[in-house]
């Protein structure tokens, strides 16, 4: 049976990706070798590694604008420490706006003064704040486009002159934005980018070497940026399987298009939680709702078997909301079709009709 | 072509584990979902989490002796890192045994004093340093116990009250030894134990907490050992394979079985290296010989053409020795058949008859 995978991560990849995916692994490029047993200094995947991370350049149309693209081990948490590591010399001002912000604090906390700018954690982080001061003399400012976790999305970067720091791990590659506005942009790669076990960071460089700490090679930023992200092996098959995503992507039409499509989803599952009597929304100002992770509940709990049975009928996978938060996620990330969203929709108004 | 493959890693995996990998990117477990893009928190995936770190100690024969084994991110590199912040409180020794060592050691001196107990340096590393002295009061010795590069090999291991920590990158799981020695043994996957992308950890968990420094949450290990290697998005695809290649070794026979055809291809190879006048090994004594990387050097420059010819032409691939010493390296990890070796040796005899 047809899944329809509304997981928030990893998550759904697009067919044509996992088809190239899964014979690479038996005979990459006619090698009659697999991808996964070749050296990573072998012409065939020096080749991956660039195109990857000139694709990355390409969709965030950051090509010769002073930017480099690495792709990294340890996911967008060990970016909470290297960022710090690496950027933090006095003090630092962070938005937060949800669990991920959070870790990112208490990891740069470590490493120097934390300034939280603002925060909704008063109101279980439901909506983005606005209307915050970022000190001048902060070495950056951090913050998160999109909250994973509760649903809600910025829609607006403060105008600042300190470097703009963004964790992007949930809506990278979703939207135009002027991408030029930031410092540095990171993202695991496990939701719009591919599979997990590799981060994509995309650094000015300008920005880095102003602090005096001494940094561990792994940490460096710089270490990885002089090696082309080979200063040790890397995650050959995730960085494989990015490559092949961002291709898609671009074949696709880039961001642009997607946009297109991500904003046809959004709406048809928003108008459907709004219209239908038995669901809510959690985000409280519609402003603020993400456009790849939309958050709901069902009033009547005693609906839930039901819901959850339809749901189950019709192969929908993992919308359960996160343990934190409960209630239900729909993830709607740039591989998943409109159709699987309609799905969904059907079945909220199947279940209104019969409750 | 069929190719005989001595990659030094990422390397050659076993036929049945490319196989089994390909298939899950399709449809894992027959959920009709990729592999990777299944959440890592959903039973299926933490399934093959827990089977990878039970698989590692039991092939180590380390359950129920105070050990536990970790999936990382990072490579072998962070572990130079993680070792010395979470162990090295004000001394660590380390054995010099060539650019791996020399790699942990610098990271090391960044926390604390590293005093080298003996180095091989000066002959360009191509023996295994004895009789040295390790001091009572270090926080720990660090050794690698296969050099990859220049192919020795340590046959022994130092008796010490101090923890012995040991980089097995390239030969775990390839020879029986009392593992219970260990304080902890880390080792990159992309050797006898799957693809790039993931680092097995073995800690014996009374040897952590005893460091005064606040330890950052993607370097600590009892955050990981809190988490059951889950703290963040771990490597879903990296370690799927390298369970795989875990279970492929349980029925092969676990290591006391693929040991005695490691030595039989060691064997096979270090003889002909011997007997033919055209070659000489890379290695001044012959007990520090490695069973995982040998290598060797053809006498005379001038065959050299003829010699890279006939391996091509025999499928040979990745046998060019590391560009920092030159010559050839034949790799003769876990997954690599009799029958490979034979055909190099068959290579050797041809070019030697020719000559
Ligand atoms: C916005 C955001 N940041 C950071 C993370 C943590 O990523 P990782 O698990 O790769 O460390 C996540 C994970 O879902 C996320 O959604
Ligand atoms: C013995 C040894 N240690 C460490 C490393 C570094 O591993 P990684 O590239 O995973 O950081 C290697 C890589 O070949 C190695 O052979
Ligand atoms: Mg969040
Ligand atoms: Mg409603
Ligand atoms: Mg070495
Ligand atoms: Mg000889």
């Amino acid at each position: 049976m047809k899944k329809h995978n509304f997981s928030a991560g990893p998550c759904i990849l697009p067919q044509s990706v996992l088809q190239k995916s899964a014979e690479a692994v038996l005979n990459f490029n006619n090698l009659n070798l697999s991808l996964i047993e070749i050296s990573h200094r072998s012409k065939d995947f020096v080749e991956v590694m660039e195109t990857a991370q000139s694709l990355a350049l390409v969709h965030l149309q950051l090509q010769n604008k002073g930017y480099k693209a690495l792709f990294l081990q340890g996911g967008a948490s060990m970016q909470f420490l290297m960022t710090a590591y690496n950027l933090l010399e006095k003090k630092a001002a962070y938005l937060n706006t949800g669990t991920w912000s959070e870790k990112a604090i208490k990891e740069a906390k470590m490493l120097g003064e934390v300034i939280e700018v603002a925060s909704s954690k008063s109101e279980n982080f439901n909506f983005i704040p606005k209307n915050y001061n970022i000190p001048k003399d902060a070495d950056y400012f951090h913050c998160t486009s999109n909250n994973t976790i509760y649903g809600t999305q910025m829609q607006d970067f403060p105008k600042t002159e300190i470097p703009l720091v963004c964790d992007m791990s949930s809506d990278i590659f979703s939207r135009q934005l002027d991408f030029s506005k930031f410092g540095l942009i990171y993202a695991g790669a496990q939701k719009n980018m591919g599979p997990a076990g590799t981060t994509l960071v995309v650094i000015k460089e300008e920005i880095l070497g102003k602090v005096s700490r001494a940094i561990p090679s792994m940490l460096n930023y710089k270490v990885h940026l002089d090696k082309d992200s080979m200063f040790n092996t890397p995650p050959v098959f995730s960085v494989y399987v990015s490559m092949l995503t961002m291709q898609w992507l671009k074949d696709s039409g880039g961001i642009s298009a997607i946009e297109k499509v991500n904003n046809e989803k959004a709406a048809l599952l928003y108008s459907e939680i709004d219209r239908n009597a038995l669901f809510e929304g959690f985000v409280s100002k519609k402003e603020d709702r993400s456009k790849m992770n939309a958050t709901f509940n069902l009033k009547n709990d005693g609906l839930k078997a039901t819901f959850d049975d339809h749901l189950k009928q019709a192969g929908i996978n993992g919308i359960n909301g996160h343990r934190s938060i409960g209630g239900y996620r729909a993830s709607m990330y740039n591989a998943l079709p409109l159709e699987s969203v309609q799905v969904l929709v059907d079945v909220m108004q199947t279940v209104e009709k019969g409750a």
